[in-house]
């Protein structure tokens, strides 16, 4: 990777967005989903960055994923309160929207919420975030999936739901708090890496399909299907279990489709809230006290020397601020893919 | 306790009603902090029920506590978002206040919100909840208190923040599902329950004030204080911790009054969102689906086939149910106090 060829941002948007438009994207459409995509790669979120682009694009091609602005249906809206249904048009777009539609509630009267069902695949919630803290606004997300059970309940043995993330973006006087957390102990993206790499888990967080704890990631892929623990693991997942609840209703539940509906085709149910301390105790002191308890939390002695202690998404910053300088190297797999996707739609390559 | 007398909980509510208009509380205030109180108490939270009544009349008495309805002050609001100074007024008073004021806010545009600033001692977040879930709307509590330094960063060893729960009611189309986990492992009353009993704790779940992860309450409680480890423990605290700096900006963040301000009185920053789903997808399809998946986690397999799985919620509920049929009964130190409380008072005792 050292040696690779590193790209400017500038360059890499411009084709990511003529992919997309390429396979039919509305202008607006394809920048939104090819800026999410590159964010949550400059982030360092590689599993959910660009190596995207060539999987959105062909859910595109095939029909799976709408790619047309008018896709997304505003289904009814208070000013602050606010429901779509995507029509499975690509996530980023519908989470986006539905974030800028939360933010704006939010600057008239304090706060705002946009609820999205149907959305297609939506990428990394902390991919979405700094745009709003930029404006000194405090954003979260929540997501679910109503088509996938992957975690069992607290004393169960079965999947029912999914891993259920919640992530914010917090202002502070310097860089934003980042984070992005699943209500399960770990995602599945890690469970199929350790098993493609023949490796186990480094903690039991597998339940096996006949109700045994696990670190092997086989013990997951079965028929019938093993679970992931909730977050809090066996002593204290009544906590993470409680909390997906919550995601769920927040997500699924406002949204009036869910579970129930049995859906077939993967698609997520996503809320955005968005507020703006101005309406509270103000911007000045919100960001006084969210750098003051990050500079308590910097200044806490190390478990280990060697590694400082971090605040949420302060990698991921660090790695980004990187990139922006220095330009992004991409894997030679998702270099082969996305030119790959070029050569499909007939458009040049990416240099090398 | 079994042989111990049975209390229903208008006599109940009357005489501790008495007891705070005794130490000079407004009826009103006396009835608000009196009900969640005794919901508490309900619900099987025994540390935060009836128990808190003498401490909350002894603070009052001592001037340390507010009892008065307009020391509650109003600080801003837009309607749906609003500030509240609790100048220390009994903190039930101030929570369902702000409960109350965001589920207007929720009623007339789809969500509100409400943040107090220095409420005094809040009690337990769940006994709040089921006066709205009764009311078809979501309900959600946070708090943090910025006095206090409890919980260490993840790969940090000193005590930054408090515990931070993050409570929910849901609505279902029968019992509401009623959620309250803090996002530490382990509640400060825990720890100070296995100390006074001799115990250890089952889990390691506490950072010895020189690194050192520990289960023996000893290590908390130590000069240099020990900490409690994030919720998500040594392997996945970086989630509870990441969870709990959210709190802590919902919280004493928007409330403009935090850890900055080095506060040396106890005092909550609390913070309540409520939410109406006929905003959204409706009631009756909310309600449908947190039904279905209420069902689905139900009818799990069970770890243990002795304890099938359980709702959030729902074993205090169904002791809540068993109290209001049966009558309460008070363990004899609670019994004592209150009567403690009403010869101080020079008012009648609770018949024993």
């Amino acid at each position: 990777m050292s040696e690779a060829r590193r790209y400017d941002t500038a360059t890499l948007t411009r084709f990511v967005e003529q992919l997309f438009e390429g396979a039919g994207a509305d202008a607006e459409v394809a920048r939104v989903v090819t800026r999410v995509l590159l964010e949550g790669e400059l982030l360092g979120h590689r599993t959910h960055g660009l190596n995207l682009v060539s999987r959105y694009v062909g859910g595109v091609q095939r029909g799976e994923v709408k790619a047309r602005a008018a896709d997304l249906e505003h289904l009814q809206g208070s000013g602050i309160a606010t429901l779509f249904d995507g029509h499975y048009v690509l996530g980023p777009y519908c989470v986006e929207r539905a974030l800028a539609c939360a933010a704006q509630g939010a600057q008239a009267q304090g706060i705002g919420i946009s609820v999205v069902r149907r959305a297609s695949h939506i990428g990394c919630l902390a991919a979405y975030l700094k745009p709003y803290t930029d404006r000194g606004l405090v954003a979260l997300l929540y997501s679910s999936d109503p088509s996938v059970g992957l975690v069992c309940a607290q004393g169960g043995i079965d999947p029912v739901y999914t891993p259920n993330p919640i992530a914010a973006g917090i202002p502070t006087q310097g860089e934003p708090i980042l984070l992005d957390v699943s209500m399960s102990s770990v995602t599945l993206g890690l469970v199929g890496q350790c098993r493609d790499a023949g490796t186990t888990l480094p903690h039991a967080v597998l339940m096996s399909n006949d109700g045994m704890p696990s670190n092997d990631p086989r013990d997951f892929f079965t028929t019938p299907q093993g679970s992931l623990l909730p977050l809090g693991g066996q002593a204290f997942g009544h906590k993470g279990f409680a909390l997906a609840l919550l995601v769920e209703a927040l997500t699924s539940g406002l949204a009036g489709h869910g579970r129930k509906d049995a859906p077939q085709q993967w698609g997520a149910s996503a809320t955005a809230v968005v507020i703006d301390p101005r309406f509270f105790g103000g911007l000045e002191a919100f960001t006084a006290e969210s750098s003051f308890l990050g500079q308590l939390v910097l200044a806490s002695r190390p478990l280990d020397p060697q590694r400082p202690v971090r605040l949420p998404g302060q990698a991921g910053l660090k790695l980004r601020e990187q990139a922006l300088r220095e330009g992004l190297g991409l894997s030679p797999a998702v270099l082969d893919a996305l030119n790959q996707t070029a050569a499909q739609l007939q458009l040049a390559p990416l240099s090398q």
